[in-house]
């Protein structure tokens, strides 16, 4: 009865900030009928329905209702669940405004995954800024935002190009494919270092042990891990985070039988000889991992939250407040995202 | 009178440590015929000629002094200035009884460039926690001893892969080759951000700008600076130090016309769009900036200490003590920070 598949979508799609790029990146995959089969975005539709005559895209707005059937999916078709904006949207123009609209489209998405009514979600950037602006002062981001939601106490954010998000095989890390986790995420620099705690790292090291295994489908996944310090503290004359905090923890966790290798410095982590037969690097802060993923793979990389009961994936990029509106943005990294998301779903055992 | 030319060398390189991999990268570029012609090298002659045996390296160590005749550059001949251990050193494994004789090395080479027996010195890696332990605490760096040694107040790191390093087209970083100046370098990352003052970052971009002019032969040099924090402070959401130090410092340099461009985020800047038309990215700090670097162009990558009144380039590596004496390190990053140095003292016109 393929009538009830779509009564279930598989992926939901926040479209994020909507003065970004976020909407005419969804109606771009939709024209070209790169939408995953039973997406359906999160949104404003008269806005969608606005941005699409301003780009001249030839998109239908099909508006639904979670746990009502969708339209079947078809190029040319945007099947939308409404939230509906506080103000108008004008590209390029951040409205504080328009913050709870950007939150609530999250809180459908997360309801709707916990629910059983999606598989799985996929996030179109937003913009911090304006969030906090509009009311939120401790917004810090999706993925912390994502944790609050479900109520769990650590999740970790891991970044991966597109081949080595599909990739089964151990220790697979071809040329130019990465992933990579972070210990930390959306913190001023200064405060990185009192962040790297033994029961922070412990927690992200098995919450991406297992989202490897898990999601990924990986049986005994090898992980390198970042020193915190440039050549990782060498021996304690640059730092000694590596000595009393990272050494320590990753020893006891191999001897819980993990395969973890490091703490090693970052410079010399990201090439070839270390990279073979890894799994995941994972970084100890924002910079030190996701410069080198970007440079790796950007535009053919997503970002998977890891630890979440639901399955999220999201855009490598941010809002590019310069391009919107003016349908000159590239689409790639939310086609890998949303691809990403339907074969997670499809693979889902979250623990 | 090509007789002449041999008293006056072109490149002193020093050895280096001499449990890791140093002595033997030399060896093996003078086996095969990789030395660019008028290269001495400085260090312990007995130490490489029992390396050379303990390989199968066909070299012959030509033993020589500052302002003498060298013998003639030829395949198979390493021409030599003593300076003798302390203690013989066994490969792989660290003697702290040896740190003064590391440093010596580097002295000798230095007073050759300043009397002008030397156009470029080149060092291969010292290991920097022995030089501590042998007696020398205060001791972080070779770029920092050269800076002391040298009498000047800062000088710059900048890392480059081969292509970079010598084209002399502006704006020119192709794919999968970088120019890549640091701000801070060999500093725990908790003291980082305390690091990053207005004072040193108007050095750092001068030092840059006039090393990239003067070494290099770029007219009218454009550097792409990054941020501190992740997202550039986002706006001061996340560190506030592009607020109140970069953009303001960045902004009167580009006042005195400089073409600076920033701070960007680190995971932006270093993409396609963002590289394109840049001469050099500034990072703020050592794993922001080689972390990419090294992914970009591991062992084929060279050092090039700016702000000196002396040409020095450096290997992109470590002292590798796990592979000395076993004559499996690649010689590659040694033989690109030889040939810089050859071009660079050839082009040599330091303010």
């Amino acid at each position: 009865m393929p009538g009830l598949e779509h009564a279930r979508p598989r992926l939901v799609l926040t479209t994020g900030e909507p003065a970004g790029i976020g909407p005419e990146l969804a109606l771009m995959l939709a024209v070209t009928g790169d939408l995953p089969s039973g997406t359906v975005a999160i949104g404003d539709p008269e806005m969608l329905a606005a941005r699409a005559r301003q780009l001249g895209l030839q998109v239908r707005i099909s508006v639904s209702q979670p746990g009502k059937a969708l339209p079947e999916s078809r190029t040319g078709v945007l099947a939308v669940w409404p939230v509906f904006l506080d103000e108008p949207a004008i590209p390029g123009v951040l409205n504080p405004a328009n913050a709870d609209y950007v939150l609530q489209t999250l809180n459908v998405a997360v309801k709707a995954c916990l629910a059983g009514h999606a598989q799985a979600m996929v996030t179109a950037p937003l913009h911090k800024g304006v969030i906090i602006e509009g009311g939120h002062p401790e917004f810090t981001g999706h993925t912390e935002f994502l944790r609050d939601a479900c109520q769990v106490s650590e999740v970790v954010m891991l970044l991966a190009t597109d081949r080595a998000l599909h990739s089964q095989v151990p220790g697979w890390q071809g040329a130019g494919d990465l992933r990579v986790a972070l210990v930390t995420t959306h913190l001023p620099l200064r405060e990185v270092a009192d962040a790297i705690t033994v029961e922070r790292l412990r927690r992200v090291v098995r919450i991406l042990e297992t989202g490897l295994r898990q999601q990924f489908g990986i049986l005994a996944p090898r992980i390198a891990v970042c020193g915190l310090n440039p050549h990782a503290g060498e021996d304690g004359h640059l730092g000694n985070e590596e000595q009393t905090i990272i050494t320590p923890t990753l020893s006891a966790l191999r001897a819980e039988g993990l395969d973890i290798h490091g703490p090693l410095p970052a410079d010399t982590l990201f090439t070839p000889r270390h990279l073979a037969g890894v799994d995941a690097v994972l970084a100890m802060y924002h910079d030190q991992g996701l410069a080198v993923l970007k440079y790796a793979g950007f535009g053919r990389a997503a970002n998977i939250t890891l630890g979440l009961p639901l399955v999220r994936t999201s855009v490598d990029h941010g809002t590019a407040l310069d391009l919107a509106g003016l349908g000159q943005a590239d689409p790639a990294s939310l086609k890998v995202a949303l691809n990403l998301a339907a074969t997670l779903a499809g693979r889902k055992r979250l623990g």
